[in-house]
């Protein structure tokens, strides 16, 4: 290979060209993501530390606008560790494997040479690197396997992969393991918010309950607090409180990242169904309304947010879930639990027993409502049921009315308990909207999901896909479009030029308006985008530049553009 | 009329017979609104008063135990006000004339002989009777008009007007205007909150503002806080102070009252909706499932407690409002307000100024994202819109990821922020649920409406009704039924002894099966109890029970059974 083409090939790729085609299902996902994971973790450390970037001495001056510098100087840092991936050959792997070596090496001779900084914890700054390390260490070990499978002539050629590869078949797997990667640098985000979590307020408590000495007994008695007579009793129990404390902060945690777990699964489903649905045309049923599946500006703006939207919600989510569990589980061990267990200071347990009449009318009302109306009012005949003793019914209404109030106030308590925990649990998710049905879109988490959906639909639906790859693999086999199918838009363009060439068949055409009728059949929602090109077509028809035998042909052909448009782009 | 069976019918419908039909369209509601608005004021007096009951003595003694027995004694005590409405004749209308002129008159007496009471505020208690007085008035004035109709002889028979009436033209009308009806009474709840958050409240900040002396600037010097060298400056500024968070706390409640008032409009006209909307079959629209629209245990104990239940969540919703909105208006009264009119302690702008680096980039980002959208990523092709420059939009997405994910958190923190203040402005509509859609029925509230609407729509279906009172008419006219109509179901025992004698033409059959295939088409929501009423008149005719000369007849008669029994009822 020439040396000038190789380095004007990496310096197209590297400064110009596509980064990563992140609407393409076979990229190496991997390599994109572990960069995303490194970017994270770096404006992590950027927020934080005091010292944003690397070559700033002054600590706190003008702090902010190295904060803002080192937002857009990071990504541009780690570029070429993405870039090298997408130019599908053993230079970029190569450079690649170096670069990724490079920034892991250096990272890593830092924490060893340095593993202890005062910031938050000790080891805070080690932790929080582990991430990072990890990311980095992935794409070292991912670049130099790339390099060697290439060696070996088994990695293909990236887009014809895309568009050969069994899609169609298989599409409900690869939506799947898709999402997965996506979502796997908001796991890493999860990651850092819990570290945060645990070393911005563990090690303080650890350090607050080993200092704990007699003094204390003497400041509760400051606020006339006496928890015991004894001093070293009093130490004891403050510490055994401060123990509690520690144990409910990390529960809480715990419990918050098991609860953002399970949502990220549930979202991966939720995000697979709703493509399903979307592909079959279903739009009522995902987005509760109708709406155009195209690309649109506000559509395009969420696409670009969407994982970064992801991300922040999952650490927004995390921190108010940590706080409230937190809460709640030092009001369960503290008014619950360890009263229990001491058998003293059953304050919340006496309150309750001291309400018994109001608890017993309260069953009472709802026990009689209940079984007089399975027993008196409905009367069932031939298997249906209609009201009986209206009478009575109504008389009863009445007489149950004061006491009804009274359990609506519990119902309405409780229906705030209910609402407030869902949202809470559910903050991390921006797949489902948090308000009533019909105002869903003022959630803007939603809507920004809603838009990004309409993308990813509109741009990768697997039938369009499949059928781009026939065309091309027909091209291919003419043995003209060989060399020339690396990249699906270089793709289209073919086919543009070839079709005109190729002359088909009486009943090849029939076969082929009965595959494509049965194609928009059983995905409507390839019929819009359709129309279009249906459109545009006719406008080349007019001014000349496609010439085409009959009105027949030119139709069939826009449907086969379209497709190779949607699934090559 | 002889006085024996005055006083047997008396009796009867005092002790023993309906209150008031609670589904019937055409009764006195208002009578029924007043009694249930005046039982609402005694229950609201029942929990706060020190004495629950009239003719307790000690004031604190076992009180818990008097107020649950006040929570059944005053629906008794208030209960002929009701039952003498439903005798529908002269006697009724003279009980509860004299009646309603007795509770009022001992009330007003109670309220002149002693206006004010040490509880809460010196005339608290005499504003809290105010609408217990108003309800009792209507009723002492409703009666008299209602006797004075009934000896004029404009005052018609009640059951027989309910299913002469235009109903089926003008349900649309009534619906609305019953809803209005049953919603008077969470009003009155309405009004006691307010007072009670007013009078709670505003009372004592006016004596503490009125007791502020110079002794206030030593205490806050106390807390380090220094106003001003000057002690009255002082004095000034705190009364200042005390004034401007008397004028939020007012703000937060008429702002509260207010979108109460706002969202029990907003509920009628959904109630309006969601009638219509089942009434016509419309079953998924309004439950976003399906559902059997029929009487069931649970939706029968919800229809029971439903006005309660409404009450208690106006009242919980409203005190949360107000607090709400209260916070809300002293940070912007004391943050943003009053620093801008006096230029001084602006931190809030500050703090927003020296952020400015931030937001300009925020800013910069979502132009740049929005424009480039517009003019660079998207291709406007023959009215349609595709992705255009893939390279230069996965770039910028990469680039822009550390930026996005700012924007993510001010998103999330947003997000947070409407979700909590639409759910706090709704927690008083129990017609919609507060959860996502596919949640729904795990709010306790909307669970309940649910319910409720199944027993409104199965049991007052206004074609049926209108059917039934064309079957009533037909009967009355044959000179047989004049006076036995008097009760739906007495006229469904009438029309069952009645129509075996009756013969039907060959044409008016045809023409009737017609008509009946027209009104289900039309309304689908009443073939599900037609099949019921079908294998009931099979089984029927098996037992020998009916005899009747065809089974295209018995098929019709089924028809109009079902109808009656639905409407009667």
């Amino acid at each position: 290979m020439d040396k000038t083409v190789v380095i004007q090939l990496v310096c197209n790729n590297l400064f110009l060209d596509i980064p990563v085609n992140f609407l393409d299902h076979t990229q190496h996902k991997g390599l994109a993501v572990a960069v995303f994971g490194v970017l994270l973790c770096k404006l992590w450390g950027l927020i934080i530390s005091p010292h944003p970037l690397p070559f700033t001495t002054d600590s706190q001056n003008k702090r902010e606008n190295w904060v803002i510098l080192g937002v857009f100087y990071y990504p541009a840092l780690y570029y070429p560790l993405l870039a090298c991936g997408t130019l599908h050959n053993k230079v970029g792997y190569v450079l690649g494997s170096l670069l990724s070596w490079t920034h892991f090496g250096v990272l890593v001779w830092q924490k060893i040479d340095c593993p202890k900084t005062p910031l938050i914890h000790k080891h805070y700054s080690l932790f929080s690197s582990l991430p990072q390390i990890a990311c980095l260490a992935f794409l070292s070990f991912q670049y130099p396997l790339l390099l060697f499978k290439g060696l070996k002539g088994t990695e293909k050629n990236n887009a014809t992969e895309d568009l050969s590869s069994s899609y169609y078949r298989d599409y409900v797997k690869k939506v799947f393991s898709k999402k997965k990667a996506t979502k796997i640098s908001s796991w890493l985000a999860f990651l850092q918010v819990g570290l945060l979590l645990i070393s911005a307020v563990v090690p303080s408590l650890q350090t607050a309950r080993m200092g704990v000495d007699e003094d204390i007994a003497n400041l509760l008695a400051g606020f006339k607090i006496m928890l015991s007579p004894d001093k070293h009793e009093v130490v004891r129990i403050v510490v055994y409180y401060m123990w509690c404390v520690e144990v409910c902060y990390i529960s809480a945690m715990t419990l918050s990242a098991l609860v953002n777990l399970a949502m990220l699964m549930r979202s991966m489903v939720l995000h697979r169904s709703n493509l399903k649905g979307l592909y079959r045309g279903d739009i009522y049923n995902v987005y509760n309304c109708q709406r155009s599946i195209r690309a649109s500006r506000p559509a395009l703006v969420c696409w670009m947010g969407y994982t970064s939207f992801t991300a922040a919600h999952i650490f927004i989510g995390m921190i108010i879930q940590t706080m409230v569990f937190f809460l709640c589980l030092l009001v369960a061990v503290f008014l619950i639990i360890i009263p229990v267990l001491h058998r003293q200071n059953l304050f919340l347990f006496q309150m309750l027993w001291s309400m018994w009449p109001f608890w017993l009318m309260i069953l009472l009302a709802v026990l009689i409502q209940h079984i007089t109306a399975r027993f008196c009012f409905i009367k069932k005949t031939a298997g249906t049921r209609d009201l009986d003793n209206r009478g009575n019914l109504f008389l009863l209404t009445y007489l149950l009315f004061p006491v009804n109030v009274l359990i609506g106030v519990l119902l309405a308590v409780w229906r705030l308990v209910i609402t407030a925990l869902f949202n809470i649990v559910h903050m991390g998710r921006v797949d489902i909207s948090l308000l009533n049905r019909n105002v869903e879109a003022f959630d803007p988490a939603y809507r920004c999901y809603a838009h990004y959906l309409k993308i990813e639909v509109s741009q990768s639906h697997p039938v369009m896909k499949a059928f781009c790859g026939m065309l091309l693999q027909s091209v291919g086999q003419d043995g003209k479009a060989g060399q020339r199918s690396r990249d699906a838009e270089e793709g289209i363009q073919l086919v543009q030029q070839e079709k005109k060439q190729h002359k088909v068949s009486s009943a090849k055409r029939a076969r082929g308006h009965w595959q494509l009728l049965y194609t928009l059949v059983n995905n409507p929602s390839l019929v819009g985008t359709r129309k279009h090109f249906q459109r545009q077509t006719a406008d080349s028809f007019l001014n000349g530049s496609l010439n085409r035998s009959t009105k027949d042909e030119s139709k069939k052909e826009a449907g086969s553009k379209e497709a190779e448009a949607a699934a090559g782009n």
